[in-house]
């Protein structure tokens, strides 16, 4: 149904002159996402600036049945945060929401509007002498609304756990406009059902998240950063177990990369460069931070490679001298995804399997993919500790790129189904949005599915919240 | 409704035989809690051998609108797992589910039935060599169901967290009958709305927990256990702070204790005595365990205390010097509620506040109960890491016990209304019950108990799942 002239005038009168954009050149940025997966279509963008503003745009949403998707920094991989292509959605953008309102570094919290970017929350951090851990590709233009609307995971979840675990209390706004304040900043609160974890990881389909108390940690003065070599991804899995068992919560990151990522990244990417004199099939970045000392770290790495080493796990290795090497080798790792753009189309998936269960993934996964596609270049890599793998596929050299993928689908049809078999996710940090949406219908039981419905259904009755996003829009 | 003999017939064909218990005196102990607070009533206790028993049981109770009480353990100390006094509950014992299912020492996971012990998962996970972390003091007889159903927290949360954090996957018996298998191992999975978070901490009121993935950790090699005096609580916040700096991930442990709670569990837990030599108005009992070597411990705890009497936090200290001593200073504090019954009444509170406001909360709260309780014995412990303190109050010496517990209601308003006034909880790890459903509602936002309202409706539409915990029966 087309959203009214008079409709978009009394939405339009919600928020602050010149924050209602309507004019087609202007929302365009809003319309579409990063990969260009998406396109969707809007009349109308709302940028709010309180949480009054977000409240009352709700209870007209509400009142008039008017879908609203909500919008933060516009960088989700699964096309959450992308209107309906057929809708007349209105977006509600939280970049307005910007403020950090709170930081106490005795209690270690840090109380911000749901649209602060990401790496103003790490540098506030900073400056109080403190750490906020969530770290990842987008840091720069992300915001936390969405980082928490998608539960983001990052680079440290292995030691600082993923937004779930990194979040106290929210401030949400319901479908109805009504303000939830749940911005609690306590460890422990055990009285009732747990709203918190309901709303993140619930991509913006439950409400609209404005405002979280955030974790923060003491700074490690104890950081050493080290690049290994490895003949295989068994030798990777051995090597982090015994990187737990040494390390604990001082491991911060063990990241997994294929030969092919790292002459990906040395041939596209401007700086970068292999760190080890020869190749090996796979490299593991690993990651030590500590708290009590810089020695305690740096024994840590050192033990650990020389076990590494004596087990006939590592082939080779180094270890970052300085402040500058140990970002070159990050940058390495982070690069991993951009690079594979000059090689042509990419097929993506996002899964995670039990970490054990790696080594057995990986080869079932590189048969299946080559027996249907073969000279397809497998670029996986991905967070290791977590059992998360980002289990890229580029094109073979000189195929079509839009033959290649017009083949998304089988493709993710065969390696889903080598994850399921593992009893994997289909979606281990980029969540469900529109992508992921009518598989994850196909491959969970239908109960699961009857109790989201009904969640949904009980916190959005007329379902106006991000319609057709994690759940299919409900047939009336 | 008085349950009808045919109904009590046709449950009791739902389990083997002698599993349906009837009889006054072998029901006696189901209908009762440790502190006898409450008593309930029930004419049947099912004790179910498998998940498919516990299925057909909440069928047959859905079809009929029977009420239906899980009770693990019956250890809970706020009334959860106790039938209601008016009504016919059936409690549903979970007591025969005890299997522990499977364990993987690779992939640091262990599965288990919903009614096994707490004590046996810490046993199964050492014979394995590793750690499951959850330990308090019911351990030897508390089930791992109701231990998820409340959201246990215990000794061991600063380092690990609560049950929320070390449970990867449920299996759920729904009101219907109907079973949700979310038992996943993952560490990442962003697929939907997690049902997991839901279903921990609900205290079977939206469904049975009859089964679980469990994280498991390596064990420590470095354990050290220190009891030190200090002059005030502000000192053992201060020395928290440097702490959780120093030691970060290695600090398992941080518990306050009052001089009076050291003087009771002297007089009257056989085999404690004071390992200081003179008294201190302050203790803490400081844990310590670290994964790489046993040297990083022992190292810590001697750099901590040093710190700590150069800043004048410490007045004297003492460090375990064997597991025996270890296990004996942690007597100690597990003993500090037992040692409070011989002294007369004690009036009970399981609060938190953000870590950096125990202070002020201790001071406000003592003024204000001996304001109106002179002579009252505040013996104030628990979680200092956490934020949580155990506020108890023994009655004054030689007061009348049965006066000084008719104040119950009283005392708890002038504690928890300090505790709300630091933005606090009133139940930080115990759960809510019978005992604080009247109160939680009182204090918490309208919003907040519709949302809750309407989960608990979209899930038990009929209200069979343990009415009247958490939230008041329906009106119907």
């Amino acid at each position: 149904m087309p959203l009214s002239p008079e409709l978009v005038a009394r939405f339009s009168a919600l928020v602050q002159p010149g924050q209602a954009l309507t004019e087609v050149e202007v929302i365009a940025p809003y319309l579409t996402e990063n990969r260009g997966l998406y396109h969707g279509h809007s009349p109308l963008v709302l940028r709010p600036g309180s949480v009054e503003d977000v409240s009352a745009i709700l209870r007209l949403a509400s009142e008039t049945g008017t879908p609203i998707v909500p919008q933060s920094g516009n960088t989700g991989l699964v096309g959450g945060q992308t209107p309906r292509t057929g809708g007349d959605d209105v977006v509600l953008s939280l970049e307005r929401l910007n403020r950090i309102r709170h930081i106490d570094p005795v209690g270690n919290t840090i109380t911000v509007d749901g649209g602060v970017i990401l790496a103003e929350v790490q540098r506030a951090a900073e400056e109080a002498d403190r750490l906020f851990p969530l770290s990842l590709g987008s840091e720069g233009s992300c915001r936390i609304g969405g980082n928490l609307s998608t539960n983001a995971g990052g680079t440290a979840v292995l030691a600082y756990g993923n937004m779930r675990q990194l979040c106290l209390g929210l401030e949400v706004v319901l479908p109805t406009g009504e303000i939830w304040d749940g911005l609690r900043s306590l460890k422990k609160d055990n009285t009732g059902y747990d709203l918190r974890d309901l709303f993140i990881g619930a991509e913006g389909t439950l409400g609209v998240i404005t405002g979280a108390v955030l974790k923060l940690f003491p700074r490690p003065p104890g950081h050493e950063v080290a690049f290994a070599g490895l003949p295989s991804v068994d030798a990777a899995l051995k090597l982090f177990e015994k990187a737990s068992s040494l390390c604990a919560g001082a491991l911060t990151g063990f990241e997994l990369m294929p030969r092919i990522g790292v002459e990906f990244t040395c041939r596209h990417i401007p700086g970068v460069r292999d760190p080890l004199p020869s190749p090996h099939p796979w490299y593991v970045l690993i990651d030590i931070s500590t708290t009590d000392s810089a020695e305690t770290a740096e024994r840590m790495v050192h033990a650990l490679l020389e076990q590494g080493y004596e087990a006939g796990l590592v082939e080779n290795a180094v270890i970052a001298a300085s402040g500058e090497q140990r970002k070159a080798l990050w940058h390495m790792r982070e690069s991993m995804s951009p690079a594979q753009k000059p090689e042509g189309g990419s097929i993506k998936h996002d899964v995670s399997v039990p970490v054990a269960r790696i080594p057995a993934f990986m080869a079932e996964a590189e048969k299946a993919v080559l027996a249907a596609m073969p000279g397809a270049r497998i670029c996986a890599f991905g967070h290791m500790g977590d059992g998360n793998i980002h289990y890229n596929i580029s094109q073979p050299v000189e195929a079509d790129t839009r033959e290649f993928l017009a083949r998304w689908r089988e493709m993710n049809e065969i390696v889903h189904g080598i994850v399921l078999a593992h009893n994997g996710s289909i979606s281990a940090e980029h969540g469900i949005g529109q992508l992921k949406r009518d598989e994850l219908a196909a491959i969970r039981s239908p109960i699961e599915m009857e109790l989201m419905r009904r969640i949904k259904d009980a916190f959005d009755p007329k379902g106006i919240m991000n319609p057709g996003k994690v759940l299919a829009e409900r047939k009336s």
